[in-house]
């Protein structure tokens, strides 16, 4: 979906090369943190695709991953997930002493991968939903900033996705969206999602956040995350930061919503370290 | 000057009756709570510039005054200016015992009044540049909301009034301006007063003021208001509560610089009460 064009328009883009992708994320056509990973994931499979042998299909690898990773440098899943497949194909060469792989065997691991990753993220988000869901009080109001939904992820979201199991579970929410400016991602993305799902939502100026809050009609704010440390710090949109402020200053909760890149469904470790947190 | 189309266009309105004040009222092409104040008292004398006798007079001005009050009814100034100069009139008519007043002293009598909030006001504004200029440190930051500068009021400001005054008595400042959404008026018109000035200042998105706080760019926030009440408490442009809570969390003081509408040149009980403030 080209998410520019929303909410006016619903025009979808046939990425069918690497440039269509490469420019897809630079023009914020894709956006959210694991939208762009998995879209550069199956970016950089486009990129292989027409080449004979081992040789060829590795320097091609190297330069799609190089090109893709500059089409937004400051996105960690970006890289993440390009290193993801790059490391997956040089450890296939790696064990395969003495004969080439066949390029195909490559080319097919790493469409595998690209759709791991993809479905790693779609039960992520269902997961956070779940897990959640339970944090928002029925009845309550619940404020977001910027667009962490479905058009952010592999389809179902981080925040809103929270948002989406309650109501789907019976919970009646109030949902008081940041507008999110400089572009809009409130305004645009986050508000027509919630409309295509008939969640109800109020649209808000950035800055009315403190008094919509003081007037006691949030009970939670919960927002996504572009990276968030070890140590629970946190990035994220511009605007984050002074709404976590305003919700101490009035006693209301707040929530980051986000799947950890490092997550692998194949690992008990990795299950019980995001149950963890 | 017509605000709306700054700061592409500086055009001037000729306003030459009654209905070309209101409409520049409603459509905000003056705006600012003093600004209003004096149109609208300009606008009033206007309404009864051609007419006869003294009980055409009194018709013309009462219909002119609910007409010109319904142009924007939440403006306190608007009221107050137009009741102001009714007032006046009223109490000559009621003054002059037996007799006529003859209709043209009640007219220069209008237009004195009004000259005079317009001269209140500059003088007020400047005032409030001198007492408030001290509370600005050298080589600060300085972060304001809206615009609370010359095109809200009589010429120099009330909030921008400090930073002006700050400023010719050789003070270096930053100021970082508030977009001040939905409207803009800080994009548009404060930003626009500091670049006639040559102020050095940055244009934020007003969800980006929690952070430039918690870099220590922002040593005092300063705003204009639309009305403070006895006890203190400020109407004001929305997202100034939310500015008040952030300033407090960082430490950093926040001021409200605006004249008392009560105010009296000719009134030694005023002049103390405002310094008092």
């Amino acid at each position: 979906i080209d998410q520019t064009r929303l909410p006016r328009e619903l025009v979808e883009i046939d990425c069918r090369d690497v440039a269509t992708v490469w420019s897809a994320i630079r023009q914020l056509q894709v956006r959210g943190a694991p939208a762009i990973g998995i879209a550069a994931a199956y970016g950089l499979c486009l990129a292989v695709q027409s080449c004979g042998e081992e040789s060829e299909f590795f320097s091609k690898l190297y330069a799609a991953r190089d090109y893709l990773a500059g089409s937004r440098p400051t996105a960690v899943n970006l890289g993440w997930a390009l290193n993801r497949l790059v490391g997956l194909v040089e450890s296939m060469r790696a064990a395969s002493t003495g004969g080439q792989h066949r390029v195909d065997e490559l080319r097919q691991a790493m469409w595998c991968e690209a759709t791991r990753i993809h479905e790693e993220d779609r039960v992520m988000c269902h997961a956070i939903g779940a897990w959640g869901e339970p944090l928002l009080v029925d009845g309550s109001g619940v404020l977001t900033h910027c667009n962490a939904g479905g058009l952010a992820t592999s389809g179902y979201g981080t925040a809103l996705a929270v948002i989406f199991t309650a109501c789907e579970r019976g919970k009646s929410l109030h949902v008081y969206v940041d507008e999110t400016r400089p572009l809009l991602q409130g305004a645009r993305l986050t508000a027509w999602e919630l409309q295509q799902r008939r969640i109800p939502a109020t649209l808000l100026c950035d800055s009315m956040a403190a008094q919509v809050m003081r007037e006691g009609r949030v009970q939670a704010v919960i927002v996504g995350a572009d990276r968030i440390a070890a140590n629970g710090d946190t990035a994220n949109k511009i605007g984050t930061y002074g709404l976590a402020v305003l919700a101490s200053a009035h006693r209301i909760p707040f929530f980051v919503a986000a799947p950890s890149s490092t997550f692998d469904l194949r690992s008990e470790e990795h299950t019980s370290e995001l149950q963890s947190h």
